[in-house]
């Protein structure tokens, strides 16, 4: 009678999710305190000072009607030339208003692309360790979704599996850094090799890059792909920089060097139109825009991810040095990695199987949580490698 | 190489579009005063002090990560129940938080219904004049919208003509009132024998009710239609109440009553997942919260209402009495919709086509303007009169 596919969809408990539950019922019996939850990318450091007195400012002293009333589809005019402008500042684009769409957030942006690129038999193409939402999304605009097998080593591309992938039903490649789950940051020369691949190609492929932690990066340059590959879409969120994952606000760049920049731009505002977009909530549009470009201090997610990763060397296990994002992406002590995660409750130490981003054999534990838990923890994680070493 | 419906979609101006960048361009021209723009659906009684006082304390006071995290899908527990609360102290309903899934705005409440019932080959049935993103929403989902004829003596349904397009293909039933475009409330009679035509149907068909425009009724009535039948869907949006339309916030209630409340839950969650709703703006979900069942004031609106409905008698013009909403439906003075709505232009009164509802013949005019320029925009349309009356 109703959708099977949606009642899968939204009833079926994501790993994550369940993981939650079990946290939430052990915090009951044992405590908050003595739960050590690795399993969620919420923001912990409070959103800034400056984001919620821009936010006052707006209610307190502007028209209300200027403040929630509809924008047109793309955003604000005034909130795009801003964003524009904060973007090339930093990166020394010359980007305008007409090049940004206003999106809720990432999730929003990357979906808003997917829907206005796919055709019926496209194919996506992205490489694990990924977010999982990608296949719920990319199957959803009725597109295939293939996934490049992982290279565990740095967690860059593996690009012979990638031109393995390469098909004439690529219609676009997805990539994520800073990484979730693996935290790792792709250098120049990993965008160089891929945009030079694409180029290759002799296709029209896009390149859709998911930026949600864009400024959460630790002394390493996050490569500003657009000046690599004209193909190129940037999705941004500052759900993880301003933490604000709850408003839902974002955006997508659309450079004027796509192929068929009208076009394109067309598609987007078609695929946001029967997404529900509307427009990105009105307040949060001109709060971003006040505050774009302000410094976002990430000393807390770096400090905690250089203590977690010392401790787990210490603890005898196998990781990649954080470079970004606020997760570590570990091998886990046996080749079954739910099995292992399912041992790591026995400590309260709850973490994510790699298997859920399609790398098998690691976990990924989410640092942006209390300085002091981490701490807390790492007794436990050595007492887990012990029993592995019998 | 991208999906050209995705570009219609986003590249054909609408009429409201078309007339309002008329407008714009008109006013630069002659002035912003001397043009009547009676095209836009924007509200333009400012959001209530209550609101804005209310999202001050929460940003002033309240956590952070409490006002700005990710919320469950559905929506923060809390304001689930708050929200259901205030249903049941309006309507002396029982629901609770669970019947309660929080919404980014009524066109993102409507589309994840639609989404979540939606099989292919099934039909929709609304009643015109509608509100045209039915069409590109339903479509959007697979099914098709099939439209009743309009009942231009009180715009309320044509029953005769609703059961001829009732079909074992019929999923649901939309229908929005107070109305947009005709300003229509819904007697409790036509509910009562819509209500009775679907339960005699003998088959699981689902009313959706688009509400948006429930607190803006002038001396009559909304019929709260889940008293009426069991397989109801109530879409809310407080765009028009608290006049925040760029915030997008609304919600769907969905009874315990409805034919599998666990199913039709979990479809509308998933649906909503693939529309990429992640959580209703969180900040608005708390401020809405705490303003639920305060009473708007729309005498401004009812005072406007009046003032153009007696010019528009006065003129000539044939019209139903204004009962809801912010907008009259008035007769156009030749049969072509279009030609009488580019005539008027000529006054700078900027009106919509029936058309553009499902509904030529008739014209859509927004009272949700400054009272003063309806006041002077009366004997212009005296003028217009006079034209056709040679």
């Amino acid at each position: 009678m109703v959708s099977a596919k949606m009642y899968e969809l939204g009833t079926k408990k994501s790993t994550i999710r369940t993981i939650f539950e079990f946290g939430r019922k052990r915090a009951a019996e044992v405590g908050e305190e003595n739960i050590f939850d690795f399993s969620l990318g919420n923001p912990n450091v409070p959103t800034p000072d400056f984001v919620r007195d821009a936010a006052i400012d707006i209610l307190q002293n502007y028209e209300p009607a200027q403040v929630h009333g509809y924008t047109v589809a793309p955003g604000n005019p005034n909130v795009r030339e801003t964003l524009a402008q904060s973007i090339n500042d930093k990166f020394g684009t010359h980007f305008a208003g007409k090049n940004i769409f206003v999106t809720s957030g990432a999730a929003a942006a990357i979906t808003i692309c997917f829907k206005a690129l796919a055709e019926a038999g496209d194919e996506f193409i992205t490489f694990a360790p990924y977010f999982p939402e990608y296949k719920v999304f990319v199957e959803s605009v009725g597109a295939t979704l293939k996934v490049v097998k992982p290279r565990p080593e740095d967690w860059q591309i593996d690009f012979e599996d990638f031109k393995k992938l390469l098909s004439p039903k690529t219609k676009a490649v997805i990539i994520n850094s800073p990484n979730n789950p693996s935290g790792a940051v792709y250098s120049k020369e990993t965008i160089k090799k891929l945009t030079d691949i694409l180029k290759d190609s002799g296709q029209d492929i896009f390149l859709i890059c998911d930026e949600p932690y864009r400024e959460l990066a630790y002394g390493v340059d996050v490569t500003w792909v657009t000046d690599f590959y004209d193909n190129t879409l940037v999705c941004y969120s500052y759900s993880k920089s301003f933490s604000l994952p709850g408003e839902r606000i974002g955006y997508i760049v659309v450079p004027d060097e796509v192929a068929d920049f009208d076009k394109i731009f067309g598609v987007i505002a078609g695929a946001a139109r029967v997404l529900t977009h509307v427009n990105a909530p009105s307040l949060w549009q001109l709060v971003v825009a006040k505050c774009a470009g302000k410094a976002v201090d990430i000393t807390p997610y770096e400090r905690n991810g250089k203590i977690l990763y010392d401790g787990l060397i210490d603890a005898g296990f196998e990781c990649v040095k954080p470079q970004g994002a606020f997760y570590l992406f570990p091998k886990t002590l046996e080749a079954d990695d739910y099995a292992f995660c399912e041992r790591a409750k026995k400590y309260d130490l709850l973490l994510v199987p790699g298997a859920d981003f399609g790398a098998p054999g690691y976990f990924r534990a989410a640092y942006c949580i209390k300085t002091e838990t981490i701490e807390r923890s790492l007794p436990l994680f050595k007492k887990l490698a012990a029993e592995y070493r019998g």
